[in-house]
């Protein structure tokens, strides 16, 4: 027999492989499909662990940037994906996150579930350091997706360079190096016609 | 300008964007479709980050656990996925691996590229108590996904419970409790006729 305890860390894991089932509004580099939660966040991990130099401070606790990265959107599994540019999907987005996060970290045993609901929580709050850290990079990687797919998901949405900027201004809480590389990926977006400028 | 080194790191960062291409034997726990590597990495990253505990180590340093999970599937983007069963597709495998490592992790600024390489040796080593908890892990979780797919993969390749047992047993080096785990599930999945008895 299994301990209560073991049950429900597998029960846990088991209900969470449903978010490679949450498609988002990027795509993969190859054009062929949208990606999906679990792909976005293993890929935002890599992302964290490569570009921690430039995180604008020392003491980051890489550690707890990538717990925070690797459950952030698990929410979703209830709540869906929320389009970085939808307004109206704005409006209950936090209601409808917050009642998931109560039922999916509610799988685990307390003091797990207490621990990955703060996770979350301090990654939705955007105040320390790593949380910072954690959400510029959730913002720069769809942004690379887009950019190295000539702006497909942004044609797709009539997206103009002013979004952009002003969707992904946070990146500079984070990073001013990784801030440096939006402005130019925008630039260069226009340029070539990826981006409609405004 | 883009430094040459964070151009390299976005070149590495979108290359590995192809591993979400890389399918393999098991399926996600609805059975729509078989899961890729990307996915199946952030899986065992949660795995690792929730069944810590049962480590056989206190000292067990989870963020490099984290870096070893994370990057250790990117050398199927050129080798591709060996089957757990594949007796032949072992013969090469550690070659088609190395020389992926050595063009994939190529791609960073040296001393990442040199990093990067160690962190993927040393997994496939299992040597240290970090590369046995992970390795554990990456035997655990297609295990599960097996199980919760009424044995869908097992059945496909025609698996037996001997053949199970022998291919997991390095589970044992990482953890006694989920060596347990793997014991329970296998004795359930002959009974509930998922798995041959052999």
């Amino acid at each position: 027999m299994l301990s209560e305890r073991l049950q429900q860390q597998v029960t846990f894991l088991m209900e969470i492989d449903k978010v490679k089932q949450v498609f988002r509004r990027s795509f993969l580099t190859d054009k062929s499909r949208n990606e999906n939660d679990a792909e976005h966040s293993w890929h935002l991990a890599v992302y964290a662990i490569l570009l921690a130099e430039y995180s604008k401070h020392d003491n980051l606790d890489l550690l707890k940037v990538l717990r925070m990265i690797l459950i952030h959107d698990l929410v979703e599994i209830d709540a869906g994906d929320t389009f970085a540019y939808d307004v109206k999907g704005y409006e209950d987005k936090a209601e409808r996150e917050e009642k998931a996060a109560k039922r999916i970290f509610g799988l685990l045993p307390n003091d797990q579930g207490e621990e990955f609901y703060q996770l979350w929580t301090e990654f939705e709050e955007m105040q320390t350091i790593e949380a910072k850290y954690a959400a510029s990079l959730d913002r720069l990687q769809p942004l690379l997706q887009n950019y190295f797919t000539q702006g497909a998901s942004w044609q797709e949405h009539n997206i103009t360079s002013a979004m952009v900027l002003e969707r992904n201004k946070h990146i500079r809480d984070g990073s001013e190096e990784l801030w440096s590389l939006v402005e130019y990926l925008v630039e260069e977006s226009v340029k070539n016609g990826y981006l409609i400028r405004s």
